[in-house]
């Protein structure tokens, strides 16, 4: 029998080898192909969203799961937007030639298989999609059962794209949502899928860390710190604060947490509160919701009596995500983001920058919050491996 | 209760902020301290020798076993090279500054702990304490219950050089070998360990990767394969044959499929068969050996008919370590080097190669078979993760 997994590596054998014009074409044809298909998307979508609402599903999650026309011409252009990106395929990572005259180099090369696990919105389907085929993998998507009929829908359209310009339609493939053993599979398909991403909740995000013997990268969470020091500038702490917090709750890169100084209690402080309460933000200064990645309209808080103990705060309490510090001193600058441990440590900045596409690096896969592979932001070269190519005249070993 | 891993976790905050000048004191102190203590050392050691005997273990085991006072000046002069190599902490791997005036840096970090899980050989306890020193990370070292006694005495006297010159002590430990509930609980120490490296046999390096929690980084398991393609010079194929499966058979690197193009059966086939007996190795020419990596003074052996054969085979029975071809055509030679998956591909060149050591990387901690994060040799820049370091004046996202 010929599996999912089977038929993908061999389209990832195909893949490795397209050059970077062929792979720019299909994408094209895919976003092509999406604008095409307008209505039969927003149709199969129609039936997954009538069957949410029937479900009870909160209004705010019905709405991430809804496919709009505009919604798929966004899709569509995010596509276009990484045929733009350069290909890091083939990109020389390091090379140089021994004393014994061999030439070394190494070069970025596709993973293979990657399986991406996701919730809710289709949209990543598009997107991880187009970011798998650029970095020259193959995928298996596993979205949520809420949205497989969209899901399968996109799906058909873009692997027909793939057809059309000669690429192995292989190279993108839906695992079914139906039952909860299609993630075990992945999860246990070690030699067969060589990453494996989960998008999505904490818990989804845990489940699949703890159980996957295939190499996972962890995304996501975020509780994220705005520390305000004694030195700070108020007008950017306060400008930051509210940024960070109001501007879009629900993402990772959202702050999650405020410390303010001592010295700032009957300045900065009550001014802080003011802002937070204007724009319909919830404080909350107990213990118990230091730990908490609120995803809303709440922010904890608690008043520090120094720097020091504002970094050992963010080390009990934070992520590992992004972590800000605002302050005019020099010295207070370099010691948190030497020492506080996060994908990103920002200084008079807001932690809402920490994102691939502010980067600069295009559509991300996602946010990594572990230390092995990528951390922060994830763009094309993070989705790639490398292998070394040495060559020689016959050179052995003395 | 301060576990090991607690005093591992603080040992590393403190190492992440050492510099370089004081990771190389600490490096030298610990070779001297070595040298001071041969005596100690080979006593501790000559019990494990003797139980080892007494328990009927082969004398090649005891030999890897064995420490003697050459072997302990090798161990002090490893540390010495590494305090030699520079330090990849702080190294900023890419960095710009932003449209909006934001600047960006990506700057090498320690991972934090690192843990390492070995067998038999004594001599990677100095060598694995030295490179996560370097590197910034605190290490947890679990041995072999064989080499209980002699890795105990050798981090005795290494924790006592880090006091003498101020480093924490916790950033070298041994953890208790006397069970395989230690390998149990490091494997399931997510967020307290950052990383697992296991290094050693087939066996032990399964079951950390389908058990762990912990990210791991898969080392060593070789079955390199050598094809003589038909256009190769039969000098070249003979002397490099010979040196990847002969000068060492015992690691991983070495050649266990030599891979014949038909048309040279009655020309270099002959040839090989003759230098293989010459140097006491025995072929094995039936499938259920195409997998096998010997690790001993035998080879399997496959007459293909064509390159793209040859490529199968390796693609179907090859471990992703390193594959030669030996050729003289430079289509052959790209076409192997960009479809063969392996963590080094090479041309005209024995696999033996594919080393740290042999590529300036200084001493290694274990060469990798894994596509993420690092493949092939890991020098020091492989013991480290990355950290964003965002620096603006207010900015915020719109």
């Amino acid at each position: 029998m010929t599996t999912i997994y089977h038929r993908a590596r061999s389209a990832a054998v195909k893949l490795a080898g397209a050059t970077r014009a062929a792979k720019d074409q299909a994408l094209n044809a895919m976003a092509d192909a999406l604008l095409s298909n307008v209505d039969k998307i927003v149709a199969a979508n129609a039936v997954d969203v009538a069957s949410a609402r029937d479900a009870g599903t909160p209004e705010s999650t019905v709405d991430r799961l809804l496919l709009t026309p505009a919604r798929i011409e966004g899709m569509a252009s995010g596509l276009r937007q990484i045929a733009a990106l350069p290909d890091p395929v083939g990109e020389v990572v390091r090379g140089n030639t021994l004393p014994n005259g061999l030439r070394v180099r190494q070069v970025r090369v596709p993973f293979g298989v990657v399986g991406i696990i996701y919730e809710a919105r289709p949209n990543v389907t598009a997107d991880a999609a187009g970011l798998t085929l650029k970095s020259g993998n193959a995928v298996l998507l596993r979205g949520s059962g809420s949205a497989a009929r969209s899901n399968a829908a996109i799906v058909a359209v873009l692997r027909s794209a793939l057809t059309g310009c000669g690429m192995p339609e292989d190279a993108i493939q839906l695992v079914d949502a139906s039952t909860r053993d299609s993630v075990k599979e992945l999860m246990r398909a070690r030699g067969l899928v060589d990453v494996l991403i989960p998008r999505g909740g904490a818990e989804l995000i845990r489940t699949v860390v703890e159980e996957s013997s295939v190499p996972v990268i962890e995304t996501g969470v975020g509780n994220c710190h705005i520390y305000v020091d004694e030195s700070a500038d108020l007008d950017v702490a306060e400008r930051i604060l509210i940024n960070a917090k109001v501007q879009r709750p629900s993402v990772c890169n959202a702050a999650e947490s405020l410390l303010v100084h001592a010295s700032l209690k009957d300045t900065f402080l009550p001014r802080a509160l003011k802002a937070l309460a204007d724009n319909g933000v919830t404080v909350h200064t107990k213990p118990e919701h230091y730990g908490t990645e609120f995803l809303s309209l709440d922010i904890s808080l608690r008043v520090v009596d120094s720097l020091d103990e504002a970094i050992d705060h963010i080390r009990r309490f934070g992520s590992g995500h992004s972590e800000a510090i605002i302050t005019s001193s020099l010295a207070a600058a370099d010691r948190f983001t030497a020492e506080v441990d996060a994908a990103a440590v920002l200084v008079n900045a807001s932690t809402r920058f920490v994102d691939g596409g502010e980067l600069g690096y295009g559509a991300e896969i996602g946010i990594s919050t572990q230390k092995l592979h990528a951390r922060g932001p994830m763009g094309l070269p993070e989705l790639t491996s490398t292998k070394y190519v040495i060559v020689g005249e016959g050179q052995i070993r003395g």
